[in-house]
């Protein structure tokens, strides 16, 4: 097990030594013209909005009892079972924009009253049964990387709490290389992987925002999407075996390469958000590292042509590794963003041939040099005939090297007075437009107010098939007064309406607390009965993870 | 609803007109070369056993009461209500070895007691709510093509069982081409679909050998694969949407194109053998007709050359969409059933070049032109770095005229004294070498006896990055005084060693019945008891398919 990088605990990431001085108007972190355009576009006026000192965040003593206190160190061991503040802290919900507002303004009501550190199946499961037994409620916890409320479920009972950290169990158990698989432990992470993968000259490929910090287990429990997942496929599809501890003992899941033996319990497993048990062990399909890779950008002149594109692609089987169409706004924003000589001279080349109120896409492809080139070049056919402009490289390697650097940044907004978040959903090709239109009106109208109003930034961020996904960014100025309550008015009114248009729930960022209120227009109330019903069976008294994904 | 032919109640497919005579030494139906190898082979003596007469099949008086049956034509109509002798037996059962000789034989114990044929989802929901209310058991029942059992469970509590015959429920609901999404009822067929997407230059593309009978709901209900599903996908992947009509009320599951909205309720439907309830709508992704497709077949001089070099096709992602590796023997004997001078000039060929007792690889690729043209090529190059010998088109052509053909034969084989059935299953590729040797040697031990051993021919059929699956035909001279303890002993050591060696029970035939008491080794007791309570919340008093899938 080797030391990893801890998240900070009132943001993202360790501190970069680079990072700019918090000094609130973002000098440091923005280029003018940026500063300019959103001061323009949303009527925020740049302040200093800093976070309380670490030190001043509130939290309650430790509720757990110490006889249960006792039999637990009896299990882990005593260096496993931690109750000091920093441990607790540091695992106090996740990193959506409601956590950060929170944990900046000193508030850590959602942090459990211990941490403990399980090292093998065997420890979770007897963990999880004298947890049932005392009735003491258990929070699985990888990277801390939730953007949902993942970690920040809020028990009926109001039973002490502990964090079930997995970083003790986070090396590659084996490597099967005929058969491409890797067997792992769920507090792995991805560039750890990555790194013992690469030896055998073999990759995962799973690229999500969180990558840095986020675990194997953590997607698996989440269903997570990574920027590659349009070739390399979705988690769950990465995923052909798992180890779940319950309550109630211990599911060894999954038969690859395929099966037909009954319904795929396997899937029931992914995507349970801790809410089951805890994963304590995962097998992952792998593959070659790709001999080449081509990433390109092109240019349409309308959100509507760049779709069209896009589902002729999709439908011949021709879709890039990575796919990533921006709308208007979002390309207006990133090209701002982007400083110097270049980006100025892309800017007009675009403005002189119509696009200048066009849409970026970036595209990745990877693999044999023989099929990358083939696919290249029957992808470049079809989307020249949907009227795309070839950009080359430079836009979509400057993407690329920015893959992971959002987070970071929403750090130094937030220091600055803004409102800044994300949404997801995915659609039907045909759904697609009227879910788009639908999210934006519904967060125009929550977010305007008083001469200030929202800059809405979108993309597809993975393509199928059938459809893709819709991945919203939102800045505003923050309301100082009611923060918390200004968000969560916009999530409820963009939820409903891209529900209604017909929409997923969510794509890649999973349930959480936070999407928990719509479960039962996404599955119906038969089947959130279904979902209760294997709950109740695994985790009779109810102890894992609740108040997140089943609604009350 | 267009009319389709009806198996018939004996065997398989509408009896073709050009059907040998059926003489018992399979003088009109196996070349001579071919009825001698088998008599060699197996120590068969060809002898005559034809099935009783239809109407000497034994089938008991309907045990549904009166009272019930004024109830279930009070919901669906007099029409919709069947309790005549032929409704009844042409829903006994499937299509296994077992099955066949259970009907040749003359008993149909096993035949519902009445049949249903309810027109809508509503329909069937309510159907389903008053034959729960009244204890009435319900079997859904598609093309009636299964060969585990799938419809051959005996309920423990032997009540009156009806037979739900879904071909009312068999257009086309929604066609969404943008999506490339289409919605039809379950009972559909492959056949009638294709004809009505290829209006709209569409295809789905399942195509197993069954394909001129089965059902689209039977497909999802067993997760069927197709011998293109290396290529398209297997069924539970081509299903994003279903409507599941259960005792507790209706399911609308799947949210295309992808969600992480909790756990996948959607792959709890497929594979639940209609122990859950009956699926009544589906959603299927379609694809466009192929542009263009190349079929071609290849030589290796052993099993274990062609597997690694499949190996090494799928880590690169270079499968082809249709692969098909038989075994020597299985090459042997289709060799042997092709005549002509054509198959003579092969045979000695490959003798020439040391490939006497090779491996024949059957490979299709289909799209668009440019693209199946770089995939071809550089599946060459790896095949030829392993060893193999292009043998074009015409083996592989052969292969695809004859793709449906196996079924039929089985009955001219039983009408002459054999026993004939399958068996299949998957594993990784590191496992599939001591599966295919553990299978063999159970099969050959059993059925080994006094001067008499079987023949067994195995062929790969679907490969996936992880493994592959092994499809087995077993051929043998049949025990006409015990057949069904001879198979039934022969199947148990096959599974038993199977299991053993990693391989899954079953890859794309389902549990049924058949399989149904290794379905704890496969997913363990407590995967066993979340299916339990799954079944239990929707299905509280077990009418729905007992007898099959979960273990008692």
């Amino acid at each position: 097990m080797a030391t990893q990088p801890e998240l900070t605990i009132q943001g993202w990431g360790p501190p970069s030594p680079a990072a700019a001085p918090r000094d609130g108007d973002l000098g440091g972190t923005l280029p003018r013209a940026a500063r300019r355009y959103l001061s323009g576009e949303l009527g925020w006026t740049p302040r200093a909005t800093p976070p309380v000192a670490v030190d001043e965040i509130d939290l309650a003593p430790s509720r757990l009892a110490e006889d249960v206190r006792a039999r637990l160190v009896e299990l882990l061991g005593a260096d496993n079972v931690r109750t000091d503040r920093e441990s607790r802290l540091r695992r106090a919900g996740g990193k959506s924009y409601l956590d950060l507002l929170r944990r900046r303004g000193g508030n850590a009501s959602d942090a459990p009253d211990a941490v403990v550190l399980p090292g093998t199946t065997e420890e979770t499961a007897a963990l999880l049964a004298t947890c049932s037994e005392q009735g003491v409620v258990v929070i699985p916890f990888g990277g801390g990387t939730s953007v949902v409320g993942g970690l920040a479920g809020v028990d009926p009972d109001d039973r002490p709490s502990i964090a079930v950290d997995l970083s003790r169990m986070s090396s590659v158990q084996s490597l099967d290389v005929p058969s491409s698989l890797v067997t792992v432990g769920p507090g792995m992470r991805g560039p750890a992987l990555e790194q013992e993968l690469g030896r055998a000259g073999l990759t995962l490929g799973h690229l999500p925002q969180s990558w840095e910090f986020a675990t194997l287990g953590g997607y698996a429990a989440t269903r997570s999407a990574g920027q590659n997942s349009t070739g390399v496929g979705r988690f769950d599809e990465l995923v052909t075996g798992l180890t779940l501890a319950t309550p109630s003992g211990v599911l060894e899941l999954g038969h690859p390469p395929a099966t037909a033996a009954g319904p795929d319990l396997l899937g029931l497993a992914l995507g349970s958000e801790g809410t089951l048990g805890i994963i304590t062990e995962l097998t992952l399909r792998v593959r070659p590292v790709p001999a080449t890779s081509a990433y390109e950008g092109w240019s349409f002149r309308s959100w509507a042509t760049g779709l069209a594109a896009l589902q002729q692609l999709s439908r011949h089987d021709l879709l890039p590794d990575v796919v990533r169409l921006s709308d208007s706004d979002e390309t207006r924003a990133n090209l701002l963003m982007a400083s110097g000589a270049g980006a100025r001279a892309l800017r007009a080349g675009l403005r002189v041939r119509g696009h200048g109120d066009g849409c970026l896409l970036v595209l990745g492809w990877e693999g044999l040099p023989s099929m990358v080139q083939a696919r290249t070049k029957a992808a470049a056919s079809v989307l020249r005939d949907g009227g795309a402009i070839r950009l080359g490289r430079t836009v979509a390697e400057s993407w690329k090297k920015n893959r992971f650097a959002g987070p970071y940044l929403r750090d130094r907004l937030m220091d600055g007075g803004l409102l800044v978040e994300t949404l997801e959903t995915a659609a039907t090709w045909s759904a697609l437009p009227t879910v788009y239109d639908a999210v934006r009106r519904a967060l125009r109208g929550s977010l305007t107010r008083d001469g200030r109003r929202p800059l809405l930034m979108s993309h597809l961020s993975h393509a199928y098939p059938t459809g893709g996904s819709l991945y919203v960014t939102v800045l505003a100025d923050r309301d100082d007064d009611l923060p918390l309550q200004q968000w969560l008015t916009a999530k409820r009114a963009a939820t409903d309406a891209l529900l209604a248009a017909g929409g997923t729930l969510t794509h890649h960022h999973a349930v959480g607390a936070d999407h928990r209120p719509w479960m039962e227009r996404e599955v119906g109330p038969l089947g959130v009965e279904v979902l209760r019903a294997v709950k109740e069976r695994l985790d009779p008294r109810g102890i894992c993870n609740p108040g997140v994904l089943l609604p009350d």
